[in-house]
C-alpha cells in the first residue's frame, strides 16, 4: 500500500553539472527499486533528474513547486504540489520527507538541508554542503559515497521516523 | 498516467454533520470512479470521509498539512504533504487543484473558497457558503445538487485549467 | 509606548473606486489620531489609501507585502515587512492585528476576512462583503456606517485582544 | 523619517551563551545609535538580547513571529508581526532585512543564513556558522570581530540594497 512507503526528498540545484544529473538519476532509480517515494523542488536540474531516473523504474514522483502554476513543474512531476509560497517552500519539501539527500546544491539546498537537521530529520550528503560552527566540525550531514549508499542510509534512517 | 489525471480538492470541515460526512465519501468515491487525484487538508470531517471514499475505489489521496507532523493525517491520507505552515496551507490545498469542490465548511473553508476564487479555480459548491458584495449576490460558486453533479462539474471545468 | 498601541488592520482592494479610497484615508487618519499602528498588504488602492491618511496624521504603517522586494510597498508604508510567500501573506496581515477593518474588496479581500474569522480576530465592515451559510445568514462581520464608527468598533474589539 | 532608515536583521539562538547575549545586546544598542531598525524572529536568546539593546537606546525593534500569538514575542518587540508559519517566517525574517547579522545560532539561523545568500541579502557573521561546499570554502558570510564591526559593516552593506 501506497501509505506504506518512504518518502524520501532529493533536494539539489535547479542547474547542475552532467555529473551531478548522472548520481540524481540514479538515486531516483534506485529509491523507485526499493519502493520508496521520490519527493523534490519539482523544478529543473538535480530535481528534474531524480524524477527522471524514479520514473523510469515506475516510481512516483512529487513536485513540491515554489510558484503559482503546474506547468512549471519538470516533465518526470506525476504530483505537483502548488505551493505559491516561493522559497518557504522548501521547508515543506524537507518536512514531507523521512529523509533527505543531498547532490551538490547552492544556497536554496543548504536552507533545506537546515530545515531538515532543525526538525530532526535525516541528511546524507553526496558532495555538497559541509559545515561548521564557533569554528568546530557539525558532522550532522551523514556522508555517502554512491547512489546506492546514499539510498540504502537514507531508507535506513526514514525507517525510524 | 498519473500526470494526465485531474487534480480536484475537496474542502469542508474538519468536524462534520454525518449527512455531510455521506456527501463528502460518496464525492471521493465518485472522484476515484473517474479517475481523479484528490487533493485535500488532510484531517478529519468532510476530509476524511471524501478519502475514505476514494480510497475504497482504488483512488489516490494527497492531503496537505497545516502541522510538522505526518501522523496528523488521517487514515486515508495516502500522500501527506507535510507544511508546518499553519492555515497558510489552505492556499496550497486549493492551488494544487484545478477545481475545487466545497461541502459545507466554517471559515477555514470560506478562506479556501476565496483564495481558489483570487487564483480563477472553479469552485463547486455542496450546501455551503454563499457570498455577496457591497449588497450584490455573487454567484462565483457554482451550485451542485449531488456528488455526481458536483463531480462532473469539477470535472469538466478542470479540463480547462 | 509603541508596545501599547493597537495593531489594526486595514484591508481591501488593490484597485479601488475614489469613493473607497477616500473611505479608507479617513479610517487612516482616524486610526493614527487615535494612536493605532496600522497594519495592511502594502500595496495600492485601499491600502496606499488608509496609508496616506495614517501618515498624514503622523501615524505608523506596516505593510506586509506578498512579493520579494521592498521597493513594492505603496509610498506611505513606514515599515515594509517583505514576505516573499504570495497571497499567504493575507493570513500574516490580519493575524497581525487586534482588529480588522475591511472596506469593500474582492476574493482576496474575502480571504482576509475569512482567516480573521477562523482566528478569532473581530472584523468590522465598511460596504464590503456579506456571508451566509447553508442558507443562514452569517453576521460575523460587524457593520460600520463610516471611518469613525468603524475605528471606533476595532479599538473597542481590540481592546480584549 | 522612518522609512529612509535601515533594516538590519540580527539572528541566532532562541537559546544562547551569556556571552553570546552580551555580544547581541551590543549589537542592538549600536544599531539603534546608527539609527537602524532591527528586524528579528522576536523570541528569547540573541534576539531578545539584540531587542533589549536597541530599546535601551530608543531604537525600533520588530519581531517576526513563528506562532499564533502575539504574547510570544520577548517583552522589548515593539512591533510584533505575527506569521503562524512556523520556521517558514525564517525567510520572513531576512527578506525583511537590507542586511543580516549572525550571532553564533543552530540550523534555525544557518536556515536564515542561506535564504538570506540565496536572496542576495549580505551577512555579517559573528563567531557562527563557516561553509564549504564541495570541498571548497565559501567565504559568503563577511566576518566581524565585534558588535561596532558588524553593524558598520552591516549599514554599509545595506546601503546598496
Amino acid at each position: 500500500m501506497i501509505n506504506k512507503k518512504k518518502f524520501i526528498a532529493v533536494i539539489g540545484g535547479s542547474q547542475c553539472s552532467s555529473q551531478e544529473a548522472e548520481v540524481a538519476e540514479s538515486v531516483g532509480r534506485e529509491l523507485a527499486r526499493q519502493g520508496a517515494i521520490l519527493v523534490c523542488g519539482g523544478r529543473g536540474g538535480v530535481m528534474e533528474a531524480a524524477c527522471r531516473g524514479a520514473s523510469a523504474e515506475g516510481g512516483i514522483t512529487i513536485g513540491i513547486l515554489p510558484g503559482d502554476s503546474r506547468q512549471a513543474a519538470n516533465p518526470y512531476v506525476q504530483i505537483p504540489i502548488v505551493t505559491g509560497i516561493g522559497y518557504a517552500r522548501n521547508v515543506v519539501v524537507v518536512k514531507s520527507a523521512q529523509a533527505v539527500i543531498a547532490i551538490g546544491g547552492n544556497y536554496g539546498t543548504l536552507s533545506e538541508i537546515s530545515h531538515a537537521l532543525e526538525s530532526g530529520i535525516p541528511v546524507i550528503g553526496l558532495n555538497t554542503w559541509s559545515l561548521s560552527r564557533k569554528g568546530q566540525p557539525d558532522n550532522s550531514i551523514i556522508p555517502a559515497q554512491d547512489p546506492t549508499e546514499a539510498v540504502d542510509k537514507a531508507l535506513n534512517l526514514a525507517a525510524n521516523q
